[in-house]
């Protein structure tokens, strides 16, 4: 009977169950909650999975996020079986500067998601996290209603030796979440390499939420990142920081006006709100209602999770095509003395890489 | 002898000179233009390219575009003994929306820039020229009063299967060219594909050549092409129009200013000028011989030139290993059947990927 690791190292908190417990160093509750994680088979995950039984779910993530190889056998079998049984769902891509206020504003959009019925799954991609750290998205801890609301289910980002790598993890934890009956699902993630391209690629509507700066001068996010969010939302309009906020959502809607159309036919939109006084959360996800609405009617919904799919499929094999390039030790040697000729003028960029790849394919 | 095919296709102008002539249909002039078009060795090429000679310079540029095999070696072969003399220049990448006056732009900025001192060549990357009709790039007669100048050399974009074939044969003509002494490259294109990436990763400096609109909406212009100019300039900044210049000019300043740093350290600057009435030219080069001072100070200058020639080398390594994986006639087959799984929830992208990749590995 296995044991599933690394599942009491986050933070001494059970990921198991899906909500918070208060640490605990009973060993021999220990002892008798490890017994307890033995491996199901792929059958009894998928029939728990679609009971909605959200240890059953926690524990087949666990097995989606784990590097072992009999875990990724198992893992790839129980999301082959739960393919069929994905739910009409919504998901959403979360991003933010630093200090932007994300957890607090996933808090309550959460809340506000939920108070209208269904559920809500909150995934993380971070790849820079580590497991004996803890990823600080998907912090718990910092989302205080929302986990311990019954129907929320929290996950910190997977860690896995690439993006490429907690990207399709999550990819695959979104499957088994809609399987179970999770018809929301959040996706969050911070500014890091290309963590936004990856998520904008996973979800039907990315949401950028920024502050107002001090003047005119608004910063901090990547090039690029403007450009793809369907919404963008200006946190800490309270109190003093109104006008500033009012004038940020300005600046923002002429920036916006400068780009050519977006391949929705949406015409993004820029609003105000305050994540920790809780004002103007209606209208927030008022916008992304209007939004999901109209995609669906002029058929950019599905044709857009179909380019999602495939982009997945080629995108895969063109990472692992370069893998097996590069990781081959010999190419590398080669590629380190190429790179020296090159910049010294010595041969040129396309000649370079053809000695090589001639060497290469000529190996096999 | 050989004979260089191709070359007096152009609109009936003879392209090996630089420099228009009339178009002519005396077959015996025409018969003794090609006897004297004949390969030299390599080394009468590069010996005529770093004397200057335009004529010579002029049909090894035609070499490098031709894709007989015989030329491509020999082509190779000519650039790889001028890598070494390319001389101190400056790259200038021009790109703007179609009827943003690029060619009456270009010609009067070229003729200031010549006015300095120094050579001018003009190319261009358009992926979708074909020879027989010409690129509506690189277009002499759009280009009066450059295409009569000795200090001039234009050419039409090469056409190649593909973005990156033209990509290449451009960045390698630029290495003919300077070797031969044009320490001024103007590269230009049009909003096509993915050719802006392209030329932005092969000059030092990205101008984008705006219009104003109609009322406050300036669009057009490509997602992601605003955040690579290193400047923008507005043009017909001239008569009734002057206010809208202004005011387009004001927008687009505000929305710079929403975009984080530039690798380069350097804030892009937005101007207006008129190309057609010959207004406000000297304070765009002003602005680009100030980026350059400023990048060469901050050793960025240098620091982009050596990240580009590692660029075209993977980028060549990355085009050639999907090339060859794609082009397969069995993976093509294989592929197309698992799009259908995927798109139809019976496989995940990730596992179709896997399954592809096991036969390709596998059948080397």
């Amino acid at each position: 009977m296995e044991h599933i690791e690394n599942d009491d190292n986050y933070a001494g908190l059970s990921v198991n169950k899906g909500i918070s417990q208060p640490p605990t160093v009973n060993p021999y509750l220990q002892k008798m909650r490890k017994a307890r994680r033995r491996l199901y088979t792929a059958g009894e995950y998928v029939e728990g999975i679609l009971k909605g039984d959200m240890s059953i779910l926690s524990q087949a993530v666990t097995l989606v996020e784990s590097n072992l190889y009999e875990h990724q056998v198992l893992a790839q079998e129980v999301i082959e079986k739960c393919l069929p049984y994905t739910c009409e769902s919504v998901r959403i891509g979360i991003t933010g500067v630093p200090g932007a206020g994300k957890s607090t504003s996933i808090d309550v959009f959460g809340l506000h998601v939920l108070k209208k019925g269904g559920k809500l799954a909150v995934l993380a991609i971070d790849p820079s996290s580590e497991r004996s750290k803890g990823s600080i998205l998907g912090d718990k801890t910092r989302m205080e209603k929302l986990s311990v609301h019954p129907g929320a289910f929290i996950r910190p980002s997977p860690s896995a030796g690439s993006l490429g790598g907690v990207a399709r993890k999550t990819r695959e934890t979104i499957v088994l979440c809609e399987a179970a009956g999770f018809d929301n699902i959040f996706v969050e993630t911070v500014g890091v390499g290309q963590s936004e391209t990856a998520v904008h690629s996973m979800v039907d509507f990315f949401l950028l939420i920024q502050l107002a700066g001090t003047g005119d001068e608004l910063q901090g996010i990547k090039r690029g990142i403007m450009e793809m969010a369907d919404g963008i939302v200006i946190n800490k309009a309270d109190g003093n920081n109104i006008e500033k906020a009012r004038l940020a959502q300005a600046q923002f809607r002429n920036a916006l006006h400068l780009f050519p159309p977006t391949p929705s036919g949406w015409q993004p939109q820029v609003l105000t709100y305050s994540g920790y006084y809780e004002i103007g959360i209606k209208e927030v996800w008022d916008m992304i209602d209007e939004y999901i609405l109209f995609v669906k009617k002029n058929g950019y919904f599905d044709h857009k999770r179909q380019e999602q799919s495939k982009y997945w499929m080629f995108e895969s094999i063109n990472e692992q095509l370069k893998d097996h390039f590069y990781r081959n030790p010999q190419i590398e040697i080669m590629l380190r003395e190429k790179e020296r000729k090159v910049l010294s003028n010595e041969q040129s960029s396309f000649m370079a890489a053809k000695d090589v790849l001639d060497y290469y394919f000529n190996i096999k």
